[in-house]
């Protein structure tokens, strides 16, 4: 899989772009911010993924013989452009939040420094990448803590988008808290738990549901969760499996890692009547999985009523992130390195406030109050702001800027987000194993209050401009608007 | 990219059942359907594609030494079932409808007949890869319906999830009917054309829009299209295209393939205004294309407010289906091989009446009326069964039977829609290129009435049983009844 080349994973629209950038014989160094704006389906925060895969991608950077021929084909591009791709490699820098961080609108999620030929190409698979993996994981950390404490097994690859989004949706899922994937290539390639026992064929192969059962438990005495919906749960299937279990337990197998899975009917409903069958059965300790078109808010819901479910497989819902598919992230220009070597700000303006972009070469710093070790803020500065924690930071909101909060000097502690990933074309940073990643995420997730991890209508937490990118920005945004009013009396002529 | 190992790509539950299979020793050749149950979003059909996929990993099948390697880290799995494992190869045949086919819920997509165990491996990923490119081209085959004639750019590469949903994600929109994408690895592997401009980075990176328009027009004077909204559309972006169009005249070039792209504002009243500047500029022949999170119905509005636009690029909302991101195909049993060679009907009942299954070895014709060359209704109907286009044939709907059509001989033809794909592990199939499939859809989506592809309530096509399809199935589902009958009068004891 690592050897897949995805160079060429790129929109038209860059290489031409790039064309443009080499007759110019522009060099410049130029800075670009991947963030995105608005949490997918209203979530109080959103999960970072997909870092590892965007190393793979610029390590491979490499167009071969096929793709220069192909480009000639083209009949565009000239020839000392497609020698420049044939020497192509990434010689810029990257600085990236590392996976399973807690994340918010705004800031930068990862920040490219290159010559602009080469920040220009790496746009799309960068976004393609981040996008995909970041909406996964955040969908699942919204299904686990619907879950509260119950495993939530990741099922989906069937309906994934293609073979990738079953993969890496996978791996994300795991970022995000879950306690395994059936996906078995994800299990391969991530050292991660793979999990799933039969389907209903498995029952139809049989002449009945009981020798089904019986032969599934023969062979899986350890891992024994029996589909009970073939036929009719309450009827069939949770008679069967009692009967299995206790012809188990008659031949003297130790029950553990044992129960049913329930993929149709109410769930609520089914589970409890399920639970109080084997309950009486002399079966408390059964599991109860459910499946079946599941989101967070089913499962919130049937937590709410009472269903006696221990363990969810979560399929469409969460492989697709369905009802917001899309995780929105862009990819902005934010500074131009000037003959002196410093990053002139550089703002996108836009009718809509929320779409203006944050100009400059930045960094984040994330505000834990020390008592708690909750988070309190986001804080976005330029790369060389420095912040003393034994001084009051005072921190105010970008938008309605009469908000303040001071923070006194001891009462907080800073931690910068971004960190070196690539210096000067060279990889600095290895990453974690996926499961690391998900316990790192499940220790971050701790520092946000349960507000703002509610499904519905959570607290936002807050993302502040440092007083001196607040300025530059106004400032921007005045030289902006006085061109504007030029342009307006131009057109009036 | 072919040389990419989707073995593994299977849920975990399909080896636990294959060990079953393999413990029991059942080799019985069994029949597995593909089918769908609902058009994505209220649609009226849906399309078929990713069978060339399919057909790639069905030859690629093979364990790795790494994966029986992993297996056996696992500790779960025989020895023996493992030396199996790593001398498998499907042995099995498959029929499908060809790619590009519209297609209707019920009918087998794709049928496997084959040794249990190799029929069940081979199931996720089937589902994964055809439920993902049956959603894109249905998509787009909406967008382009809505686009009446007008050119749709697939443009979502970076929003889509992950690399291959972008890569096989444009593939499809390709067969559903896009002009392009901007995806050049879906260009370079799928021979489609790529195209695209430049972005708004292009822009910035020139001191004024004028200077960076006149950069891109000398660059590339034969395929011009500039991008007018960084700043302000009508007062700075179209007003400098123009000027730059100008002098591109007045310098002797021949303007052609030339125009704007609006990618922010409202996209009625701005294109209707770029229309009048751009003809009374003397550019009538100008072209206005036009992106910002588009979809069917929005094009569909702008088209009734008169929108001056001619082209229009697609994004996220295509690639990702946005609101309804899975398409739900899924692989049922249909019927079991007998000691005699005889293929035993099985039927999946369910509480809803739509979920319950067709048994049997089935294919489907697709009836045409002869004398418009339009689609009259599917018949699915048991494999060996023969029709004679020169008697009469009777449709009855298989849910609300008293519905009956008598198609006179000679007022229709028949086509058989399922086509050998692999006959006993060999591949008898050579897909056409992907604009061959994009070529045929469009022949197809022809026999379509409009009143099907209408995006709001369209016309229902039927799918109707052949009477013998129909007896058997009522008479599985009657021998179901009754042993329901017994289990509930046992479940009152």
């Amino acid at each position: 899989m690592s050897a897949k080349n995805l160079t060429l994973l790129t929109d038209f629209y860059e290489l031409t772009m790039m064309q443009g950038y080499f007759e110019k014989e522009n060099t410049e160094v130029v800075i670009f911010d991947m963030f995105f704006r608005v949490n997918p389906d209203n979530a109080g925060y959103s999960v970072m993924a997909g870092l590892e895969q965007v190393i793979d991608y610029i390590k491979n950077l490499n167009f071969t013989y096929e793709d220069i021929d192909y480009f000639r084909k083209l009949g565009i591009f000239s020839n000392d452009f497609l020698d420049y791709l044939s020497g192509f490699h990434f010689s810029g820098s990257i600085y990236a939040i590392p996976e399973g961080t807690p994340i918010f609108p705004k800031e930068p999620l990862l920040k490219v420094i290159a010559p602009i030929m080469e920040a220009q190409l790496v746009e799309t698979a960068i976004l393609n990448i981040l996008n995909h993996q970041c909406l996964i994981a955040t969908k699942t950390s919204r299904v686990v803590f619907a879950a509260q404490g119950d495993g939530i097994m990741e099922f989906g690859l069937r309906r994934a988008q293609g073979p990738d989004a079953g993969l890496y949706g996978a791996r994300a899922a795991m970022i995000g808290g879950c306690v395994g994937t059936s996906n078995v290539l994800a299990g391969e390639l991530f050292d991660v738990p793979v999990l799933g026992t039969h389907a209903h064929s498995w029952i139809m192969s049989f002449p009945d549901e009981y020798t089904a059962f019986k032969a599934y438990a023969d062979l899986y005495p350890n891992a024994c969760t029996l589909l009970v919906d073939t036929y009719d749960s309450l009827h069939s299937g949770i008679p069967n499996a009692i009967r299995v279990f206790r012809e188990m337990k008659e031949a003297g197998i130790e029950l553990k890692n044992y129960g049913i899975r329930l993929d149709s009917g109410d769930l609520a409903y089914l589970s409890k009547k399920a639970r109080k069958m084997l309950d009486e059965a002399g079966f408390p300790d059964a599991k109860i999985a459910a499946s079946n078109d599941l989101d967070e808010y089913l499962i919130h819901d049937l937590k709410m009523q009472g269903a006696a479910i221990n363990s969810w497989g979560v399929g469409t819902h969460l492989i697709t992130s369905k009802n917001c598919p899309a995780f929105g992230g862009v990819y902005k220009l934010a500074a131009i390195q000037d003959e002196n070597g410093t990053f002139v700000p550089k703002i996108k303006i836009s009718e809509n406030t929320e779409k203006i972009t944050n100009p400059g070469n930045k960094t984040i710093y994330r505000v834990y109050d020390k008592e708690t070790g909750k988070m309190r803020a986001d804080l976005i500065c330029f790369a060389d702001e420095t912040f003393d924690e034994n001084e009051t930071l005072v921190l105010f909101d970008p938008i309605d800027t009469w908000k303040h909060t001071k923070l006194k000097s001891g009462t907080y502690t800073l931690r910068e987000l971004l960190v070196p990933v690539f210096i000067d074309g060279k990889c600095v940073y290895e990453s974690p194993s996926v499961m690391e990643i998900a316990s790192y995420c499940k220790e971050q997730k701790e520092t946000l209050w349960d507000e703002t991890k509610r499904l519905f209508y959570p607290h936002k937490v807050h993302v502040d401009l440092s007083r001196k990118l607040y300025d530059v920005k106004s400032q921007l945004l005045k030289d902006m608007s006085m061109k504007e009013e030029e342009l307006e009396s131009k057109g009036e002529e």
